[in-house]
């Protein structure tokens, strides 16, 4: 395999061999070990030292199941703290098929000059492309591909990236026409911004094998593995996840009360039913749009959907349950049609929906607009896009909005915002976004699939049920794999040695792979620490140990204790 | 002595006895051990836990020449440190005559409350006063001088610790028609504004004898202190500081190439001659205005004026060195009449100058005005009291202001902005400004009167420097002496003990005071340690280590290794 580096000073793209330290890593694991190796910790993340990353997964190009996603790594704007994040897309299958372990952007570009970077095959070129400047994500990959052809992979930022915005994402284009899939978290869309990088496009390569150490380990292994998903009564054909999307969790999180709602002040919200994953199939069947899509090639879930207005127009390319939490209850918002045109927004603008939506709920405490009030937060929403005063506070998330507004109830942990999860009332998670190095992230180590076996509302069992989550939500980042194939990777944890093993021939047992995963987070742990970031940095906020969350009336009680003990065991 | 306990919450106002372990303290001692026991070091600043305190130095009340300073300290907002700031004006003299130790206000006032501390005497009491909401400080000094007497000290928050700006300060009266004296540092004005405190008005006393436990030692010793003062070439009648005011400095530093000048872009101002002391004096005389007053009663040094205008009209109390580069040369404004303007606006909305100017200058880099239109400015700074989104942003300060713009270039150490001196040319106040627990300050270890001691273009002997000049100042913050009080301090340090020892019969020697002023830095380094703070947290930032300045092409080089030994010695 090999790496790209671009810099983006002298605007060299250059492949060069894989290093051997990073060779048995891949996605969030490479990411790790990079930015400890190569990136200050205390540099400016949005100066020249940072570098950005886009790495398929071990198992990307491979053809696994729901193994394609990209991770895009940097140390973090919003954070301070190291950053991965990934999205669907067909970028990861197809680095991989490419042989790319990984692109690594270094460097600024001169007075803020934007370019576009253009792979096909083994070509690799910077391309001046000011002409992009202030497009929306939609926009821009509709253009490259009208000019690269509808089956390239476009990776873009919209305005709030070129702003810098700590709440910027990157978007990445899937399967022809389908062009929303956000690696969001972190505001690494700013710190692409600011490398002067707009886009990345990749031809769709000429088909070409992928090379097996051992072909029929591998396809035993990865049959079996979408095997596993299939026979899953939650994730096969007839499963929630297929059937009703992300947002097949709704209803529940509303019962256990842990439902952000109006900036988190209550945990339930009267029209969730609004929200709930049967109601947008309904929706979407009776409007004739598309439910069971998919975000990535091969990808046997299918949780996606096309939402689309009364008219059969499409308007988002998938509601997720996230960002129905934020956007949607967060914001008092109890209606489909609303969260869709809000969410579309956030898309083009290339906004992280969880950052944006948290930052809406602050500024909405702050008396900016009026909980369910859609046009008033759509004309906030649009300042963002416009870059007005308001708008860039808005773009750079919930911290940065509750200091400019002055509100202290700001559901952050990193600085980063909370998804749809109130701590309150769903503890282990509480620990996890205390304790990840990613901050508090729904990615990182979720506890809701756990919620029958540890009690969400109780504080024994929560700190060793999220460090084990969070192993292996970094095994999942690792590999490419969506954080639905979790059941899998844990009952049969054979299967992605053997997948592994049957590509790559290294002979790596469970154990071995277990510690690999392990020092993902041992090393995104220690590049914090080098960045300065101690425990008080990580906590969760302090009104939601003090403030009790109807209709629980819980307050997170996980003593400091506990949170600081979490990776003793790692 | 004795101590008031106010707590907003329950609205009572009480005294008690000063608990032993602060016996020995004052100003920054006091409120440095008093946060360490009482304030929970990752507390929320505008949370309840928080504690604002106002307190005397030692020798307040008691006459010594320059000793009124009123000190104020509280977890900054800002910082997210500890933090003390203090202003001159007539509280720290009358509170150290009715025999108070501090002021401690706790809490917060239920649903945003204003209220009114008033102390008379041994009378203390809280009063609603939402009628005061909005005001600037020069209007609510106004009307509460008019209902409590033109004697009475006013210290009030004006419309930016309203809106719990960070960049927000507090205001202090002084003798009769002189209304602004700031303790402006840290944003310690939103901390007052987050307990629902409008103003404290303290009545002018009675007069009663203040006791001496040695009387004849105490008149010695502060006689020949005023003696050193009056007699030193620089600070005397016919010295630079009376004559021209605290601007006095103001060729030396361009000379030197560390005036800020356009965001910290150069170091010297091509009109930096209209904004000297020397220019300032003239103007104001031939105006008929007045120079070489004072802001204490009993200060014979009178570095003070009284800007007029072409009419003769005050504008604003005294125009200082730091607002004259922070506002002026940075600003790119070169007219004294256009920062007079904009310094009364500061001290109106209750805005440290020096935080203010540094985000103005962040705004400005991001293309919100140009440099020098002093119109354009203006209208960004009125947003600021009108709370505007923008004019949040900027009386939030440089860092806010460099994240919401996407502005790298922030002149902040320790999240708060720097005063008025390049650290790349003045490199030992960079060593101060990226070790001091309170962050980039002025006052905090300022090594410009000791230029020609120590090359201030060199890294050689800045790390001793610093330390000597942060542990007097912890001395000089501590006893409620001004700064400008340093040199006798330093040559006869007998004297201050005698002093102490002639009013509370302590028999301390100096060693005892060094001890007792080194332990000031240890607690307050470790109240930062307890809120997360690491070396990370407190360095100059990455492009004035990179950036060359002109006219020196100075870097700011000296080694973080040399940084993270400063405090080895204490």
């Amino acid at each position: 395999m090999k790496l790209l580096r671009v810099n983006m000073k002298n605007l060299q793209a250059e492949w060069e061999p894989v290093p051997a330290i990073y060779e048995h890593l891949g996605g969030r694991a490479l990411i790790a070990k990079l930015l400890l190796e190569e990136v200050p910790p205390t540099c400016d993340a949005l100066g020249p030292h940072n570098k950005l990353i886009f790495a398929p997964g071990l198992l990307g190009g491979a053809g696994v199941t729901t193994a394609g996603r990209l991770s895009v790594g940097s140390k973090s704007p919003l954070t301070g703290g190291i950053k991965e994040t990934n999205a669907g897309g067909t970028a990861g299958d197809r680095l991989g098929r490419l042989d790319v372990k990984a692109i690594v952007v270094e460097e600024q570009s001169e007075k803020g000059a934007l370019y576009l970077l253009h792979i096909s095959g083994d070509t690799a070129e910077l391309l001046q492309s000011d002409n992009l400047r202030g497009l929306g994500t939609y926009a821009t990959s509709n253009r490259l591909q009208e000019q690269y052809g509808e089956d390239s992979t476009v990776i873009s930022i919209g305005q709030a990236g070129e702003f810098l915005m700590t709440g910027a994402g990157i978007c990445s284009t899937g399967e022809p026409g389908q062009r929303s899939n956000h690696a969001a978290r972190g505001g690494l869309g700013a710190v692409m911004g600011s490398k002067g990088l707009k886009a990345v496009v990749i031809d769709k390569a000429a088909s070409k094998s992928f090379s097996f150490a051992d072909s029929d380990l591998f396809r035993a292994a990865s049959k079996r593995f979408a095997k596993e998903i299939m026979e899953s009564p939650k994730l096969g054909p007839k499963g929630g996840t297929h059937t009703y999307g992300t947002a097949a969790i709704m209803g529940a999180v509303n019962e256990m009360g842990a439902l952000p709602t109006r900036n988190f002040s209550v945990g339930s919200f009267k029209d969730s039913v609004n929200l709930r994953g049967e109601t947008i199939r309904e929706t979407i069947l009776a409007r004739e749009g598309k439910m069971g899509t998919r975000c990535m090639p091969g990808c046997v879930i299918g949780c996606r959907h096309q939402y689309v207005d009364e008219t059969g127009e499409p308007i988002v390319g998938t509601m997720q349950y996230e960002t129905l939490a934020l956007i949607g209850s967060n914001l008092g918002i109890g209606n489909l049609d609303d969260v869709a045109r809000l969410n579309y927004m956030c898309n083009d603008f290339g906004l992280d929906t969880i950052e944006t939506g948290a930052a809406l709920g602050v500024a909405i405490e702050a008396g900016l607009a009026q909980f369910g009030d859609t046009e008033g937060i759509i004309s906030l929403l649009k300042q963002v896009g416009e870059g007005t005063a308001l708008g860039r506070v808005i773009g750079n998330g919930a911290v940065t909005a509750g200091r400019v507004f002055g509100i202290r109830r700001v559901p952050a942990a990193l600085g980063q915002a909370m998804p749809g999860y109130d701590p309150r009332s769903l503890k282990g998670n509480g620990v996890t976004y205390a304790t990840s190095p990613q901050g508090a992230d729904h990615t990182a180590g979720n506890a809701f699939g756990a919620r029958n076996q540890v009690n969400p509302l109780g504080v024994e069992g929560q700190k060793e049920l999220s460090l084990k989550l969070q192993i292996i939500s970094a095994m999942l980042d690792s590999t490419g794999l969506c954080l639905f194939a979790r059941p899998p990777v844990i009952s049969e944890p054979q299967l992605m040695a053997d997948m592994i093993n049957g590509i790559f021939g290294w002979g790596l047992s469970v154990d071995d792979l277990d510690k690999l995963y392990r020092d993902v987070l041992r090393n995104e742990l220690e590049f914090n620490r080098r960045a300065g970031k101690t425990a008080a940095d990580y906590r969760i906020p302090e009104y939601m140990r003090e403030e009790p969350l109807a209709p629980h009336n819980s307050v997170f009680d996980v003593p400091d204790s506990e949170l600081d003990a979490v990776f003793d065991t790692l």
